[in-house]
Parts: structure tokens; C-alpha cells; sequence
């Protein structure tokens, strides 16, 4: 079982949710911003290794991420790699962007 | 051990929770209103896989829940299967419900 | 390995914290009051097991609990046992307590 | 595999984030402070068993740190050891140090 990392985001209001995501790492500037639509009423599932444009995330590197959204939205960041348990958190910041 | 998931709802206060439960998917409109009770001063064990009114919620289908409360509870929400430990969070959305 | 909860109690301030712990269940009304002392810039490592005054805890019985505390503290809730991975969570409402 | 803590420090914004770290303990005062810079628009992976001035910080033993940075920062702990699987949690309360 390969590592990657997934964000499962939920979006329960009634209009799209347009979000941004942007990617950290330790010695780089920032990757992205990477664009993704959740309709309204539903969930996404986002797999990190997935992303492509503008450019695909480095293996192998620490990075972390920050979404930024138009309307409410839930985040939910989900690790799995073969050596570790996997990591839950609710970002609530998400619930503070505009 | 098959997967399931489960909500732990304590409601803290003197007076009964009246709760109300949907669920959001990918790709259909969400699923619910499922409606459950958590009395006074006691705890709630919520297995999804055991809810059926309005439906039963799909099997190995990703999906997404938000829970509304008429007095303040608190949610913990746990989920395990045979390929991942266990993610657990505090929705504390939860609280900001009126 | 047998199953156990428990919490790492923070006290980073200067005052020592007076935390009073009830513990919520499906069926009775709740365990509790136990007391416990955080003294200041210290840490406490808070066995469920271990409590005794007023009574026991019930093993195999789920249980959830709120803590309250007279000065603001940080509260690490962990479960552990044999069948699941753990569960970490920081009660964010213990910032809020008076 | 030894047991070690780790802290992922995110800085999204412009300005290098200046971090100091206190470790707590049940039976001494706390060490530190430890600082740590971690650049505009750059993570930072912090291994507690690397911290050595003003002191290592003692093995085998139980701790708690509080983190404050001059700007926003995102703190994620982790803690993995041999026996256990890891924890993961977003200390909300960085978003709310000066």
C-alpha cells in the first residue's frame, strides 16, 4: 500500500462551493493554487497524489495544506501510509473562510 | 470485522436532545432527515449502518454527515474498517447549533 | 493489554487548577463528581480506571465525560485498547470553562 | 522504531513566524523556552528529541508543550511510538497567539 494523503470535504449548503488549495513545504515556495468544485449537497473526495495542475505534489516531502473556499465548507485530512495509523482532523479553520 | 461507523453523542444537560441526522454523498442528494433522541445527562451510541428511516445508508459508498441538535450535545466521530485505524474527531460545530 | 481511557490534563498558567470530572452513560445517570488537582505548570496523567471516589468506573460500559475546570487548562483525551487504534482529541470546550 | 513527538508548524502567511516552545511535566517546572523561526510560506517538522537548548528533554517520560508564535501559525502533534498508533490533533489554540 502506497502512502498518499486525502481530504474528504463536505459542502451541505445549497450553492457550489469553489475552493483553493494551496500546498507548503519546507524549503520551496508554495504549490498551487489547485482548483476544485464541491456541488452543493455533496461530498468530495480529494487524493493529493491526484493533483496535477499546475504542476503534481512531490513525493517523498513533507508538505501541509490550506483550503480556502467561497462559501462554508468541512474539511476532513485523512494520511495512510504503510508505517503509520492515519491522522483525523477537522480543520475548522475551514469554517472561517469566506 | 466489517466496517462501520459510529457517532458517540453525549448530551450533558437536563433536558432531552432531539437530534436529527443527514447524510451527503459524491454523486446523489443526501440522504435523511434520520431522527434520534439522546436523553438527559446520558450518552447516545449511533452505529450509521443500523439507521434505516428513512433508508439504509449505502454500504462502501464515502460519505459525509452533519448532525443537528435542538440543546447543545457533543459528537465524537469514529470510524473503523479492516484497512484503517480509526479516525476520531470532535465535530465541535456541535456546539454552535441552537 | 487491557483496555483503558485516558486524559492529559494541562495546566500551563500560573494558578493551580481545581477540575471537577462527571462521567455520562447510556443507561444511569451519571458517575460523579471526582476531583482532581492540575497544580500550576504542571501536567497530570489521568487513568479512568484509577478513579474510585465516589465509585468505579464500569469496565466494558461506554461512557463519555466532561471536565470542569476553575482555571483555563488543555485536556488530551486518549483511548486504548486491544481491538482499535487510539483516539486523540483536544476538548476544545476546556478553554472555555471559568 | 523509538518512540518520538513530533510538531508540524505551518507559516501560510509573509512574515517568518518566531516560535517559542515550553515542555511541561508532572513533577518539575517546565523547560524552556525553546525557539524555533519558521520562514513566510514555509512548514517546519519539529522533532522533540532533537531540542536541545536550553536542555534535551528527558526520554521516557510523560510532557505537554504550548506553542506561541508573533503571527498565525498552524500547529499539528504528533506523537508515534512502538506500541501505540499516532495521534493527531490541530492545536486550535495557535490561531489564537498574538
Amino acid at each position: 500500500m502506497t502512502s498518499h494523503e486525502t481530504a474528504c470535504l463536505l459542502n451541505a449548503g445549497d450553492r457550489d462551493a469553489h475552493v483553493t488549495l494551496q500546498v507548503f513545504f519546507r524549503d520551496r515556495e508554495p504549490a498551487g493554487p489547485y482548483r476544485v468544485v464541491v456541488p452543493a449537497r455533496r461530498t468530495l473526495h480529494l487524493r493529493f497524489n491526484d493533483l496535477a495542475d499546475p504542476e503534481p505534489i512531490p513525493r517523498d516531502t513533507d508538505y501541509a495544506s490550506v483550503l480556502e473556499s467561497d462559501v462554508p465548507i468541512v474539511v476532513q485530512h485523512t494520511r495512510l501510509d504503510s508505517r503509520q495509523a492515519e491522522n483525523a482532523l477537522m480543520t475548522t479553520i475551514a469554517f472561517a473562510e469566506r
